[in-house]
């Protein structure tokens, strides 16, 4: 529920002192049993999370400065609500260090991994500082039927190459328009890797990404371009990129959308696509969706491909809770061995067919 | 407080709206002086946690679906209050690995180790997802005067040879019997360890449990039965069963109590039982109880025995807040080395005595 | 903002009910863009956090229990905003373990090491459990015009060489003077490394110290003291003692404000001192100040020295949010290699010149 009780509380407490600030705590809690069956590989049963919406619970509020302008700040931590842990940021949008071995997976505390940010807003629009989403995620999940979540995820997202800034990045500056341009929007982050200078990873790390977009009725098209330095050892530096579109056109009996990703690291391509639809069934909706993901390492080298078709219901209880079911069916070809579960125990062979049930529940407060 | 001062705020600021939604913030700061002495062992006086009611900060709320259903949360966090620390949780209900040195103490964050579950509740009982305490605790903590907290603590728990679901689960399915049923109260819980199949630890951590009971008046009574899959190295597979029953029958003047334990891992057993009683005296509480566990491995191996008694005082300063002192005193045979303290630094020798002092003050809000 | 809205909402809605409860949920939000120059060292451009106040996001609340008497609790989390992940604690008042580097940075959650803590207040004064401030810090930062945030922060706690209970201790027993001593307060406390009896370092992390002072109208006036027992390896016991003065002035236009340290961890001697003033202006507030820090280790060594001089500017847009901007430039002499701003990449070289500039903003809520 996107308007807090709690900051119904403040303002209907404020009274007769001015009801410009507000403090509002938010979440959901989404739990999902799920089933993976690898055609030459292991099955797993497990409950898992996020199936439909992310888990999370945050803290946000905006005060207001007079003359047009606020600030805000927005603090939300993932919920890995099956077992009760939280889940890991990444401080300086490099690969992680390669002793997470060395963690107990029971030991992680929550972070602000998903957002934690500082905003200034005025008539000229937005800049946050802080850890945010990179411009260049937002056209995999906001034209993707199953919004990156849960088995009907866009392949993209879950083949995706550009590693550390795909769907987020630490120590950003972003600068976003304001909402009164007819529909069209967009916004620019550079964020930093935070390297010393001097040294060959020096902006390692280091990136910009923008997108901008139009919507208006029942259209919405986006575009976002981005480039993040890569630099984790010595004469391996290789160029991020991570680039998209993506549409939807509602035409009330049923919402089509679609996207197509050209990412790469280095002299190695990602080729991504989808299209899907949304159908409203009355307190319900039923989600569809066909996606693709092939890598092309060039050099001769085969062009492992994952393609995925994935079919959902989601019933809507009440406006914050849903019960939902989910059926992907993923095949790996070319050397590809992609899961239609990822984080699942137990992943498919090389060229293996994959394929995985979500049954869940969301409840958002 | 059971009944939260933010829900009451959203309950009145909501007004003419429906007030059938809420979110409360929850939570209890339990601080206690500890002595700890050992009569073959070290001695050490610290600051710890939860010697009355656990430390912890939770955030829960229930949506009114209409028809008799009903969706709830509950996150909640157990605290570390004398150094600031979270709790870790398990992930999967099997062994941590070996490799919790590697994690420094003053790290570990803030998980929803106690507890992590979505529901939906209605006329038929309720389904709960995520994690949770398990049904074959329930009985060793309500049917113990000392509520599993502090130097009081019985000694089934401190022995208990059941590993990582003696308390909670994750992962778990669980089953909630409605409430109208006359008194007659029960639960069933399935919990996954989700280990890809083919392996030989494909079930490790993968178990289920039961607790069914009767509360009428002055009187309660419960059994509770579980078995869980235990298989960490090839070879080496062996059920995990806790099984337990309780009592209590409240005379005004007295509490009384008590609880039989009979678990096993495979061929070793472990019997543990409890007599106590809580005395209501003004504002205060006397508490007394005597618990021994016995571990049982058979083999013409000999039986270590913990055997301890343990006194304590509560003085409510209001329903909130109480202060408390505890005195127990623990004695080890037969091989057993169990501390009247766990957790406590130096612990006791082979069949030592070990007493401890708890001072403390528990605040809930 | 030291009122909470939320605290207010709850006040409201208790009405006609007793309103001597509540809950607070706080915060602060701040974020810096920083670079760092060192003369012969590498630079750094960052985002980082706490550049005017410390990021921190809490819980807290009184219970009135009658009779001049009150219970609270205090949960406050530091953050690092600008990656949303948190900060470790200090769970025994001793070193931290040599594994620090098997911990995945991104990996900390979030932990109350800022304070956890639970009281018992009255007529008398207050008792206080848990991880809290040490008496010996309050005096480097309440007579620091920077407030020991940012590139101004006084030198003093940036060299210091206290280690652990420097500015906070875990394991705490705190008393304070009741506040209507006609200006004059104070603060005493006792905190446990809690190691075994017997070993080499069973007093490793233990100690005392207590802070008296008196405020009235223009002057503040105070002296810490304190020892804390530092015995890490056998035969390596050198006693750790932190020990300051403060005072500070407020003519109107301007507040002067000095500081001075004797600090020595067995033979080894660390000398501090500030002076300093903050200038109102309009809606903001200049702040200026000089600080050094020299380590004294005797047997002739040389004494590494770090002089500081740091410029600042707040602007507030609200009470609750404000810009600032800092400049502070270091001299590093006899061996020393203080970083202007210390945990950015890259250190300064022996004797260096490194100078920082912050440019953020602080939200509070």
């Amino acid at each position: 529920m996107k308007k807090s009780l709690i900051a119904l509380a403040v303002l209907a407490a404020a009274g007769t002192a001015s009801a410009q600030s507000s403090v509002t705590l938010f979440g959901i809690v989404d739990a999902t049993i799920q089933r993976v069956n690898n055609s030459n590989g292991p099955s797993v049963t497990r409950l898992t999370n996020s199936g439909y919406n992310s888990s999370r619970l945050g803290f946000r509020g905006t005060e207001d400065l007079g003359g047009g302008m606020s600030a805000s700040f927005w603090l939300e931590a993932g919920l890995t609500n099956d077992d009760g842990t939280g889940a890991a940021s990444n401080v300086n949008n490099q690969g992680v260090a390669s002793t997470a071995s060395a963690v107990r997976p029971g030991t992680q505390g929550l972070t602000f991994n998903r957002r934690s940010t500082v905003s200034l807003a005025g008539g000229w629009g937005e800049v946050r500082l802080g850890r945010d989403y990179t411009p260049q995620f937002w056209n995999l999940t906001v034209f993707d039927p199953f919004g990156t979540n849960g088995a009907g995820t866009t392949q993209t997202l879950n083949s995706i190459i550009t590693g550390a800034t795909a769907v987020r990045a630490s120590n950003s500056v972003g600068y976003f328009l304001p909402g009164n341009l007819g529909g069209f929007y967009g916004q620019y982050q550079h964020y930093l890797g935070e390297n010393a200078s001097g040294a060959f990873n020096s902006n390692d790390g280091t990136g910009d990404g923008f997108r901008v977009g139009w919507a208006n009725g029942p259209i919405n098209v986006a575009v976002a371009m981005s480039e993040t330095n890569n630099h984790p050892a010595a004469g391996t530096e290789a160029k991020i990129k991570q680039n998209n579109v993506g549409a939807q056109w509602d035409f009330g009996v049923a919402q089509l959308m679609g996207q197509y990703s050209w990412d790469s690291v280095g002299s190695t391509d990602g080729r991504g696509g989808l299209i899907g639809a949304l159908f409203p069934i009355g307190a319900g909706q039923i989600r569809l969706a066909y996606s693709e993901y092939k890598i092309e390492p060039g050099g001769g080298l085969a062009d492992p491909t994952a393609k995925k078709w994935a079919l959902g219901y989601v019933h809507n209880l009440s406006k914050r809770t849903a019960v939902y079911v989910t059926y992907a069916n993923l095949k790996n070809s070319n050397g590809s061995a992609a899961s239609a579960a990822p984080g699942a125990a137990g992943a498919p062979g090389i060229n293996a067919k994959s394929d995985a049930w979500d049954l869940g529940i969301r409840h958002s407060f």
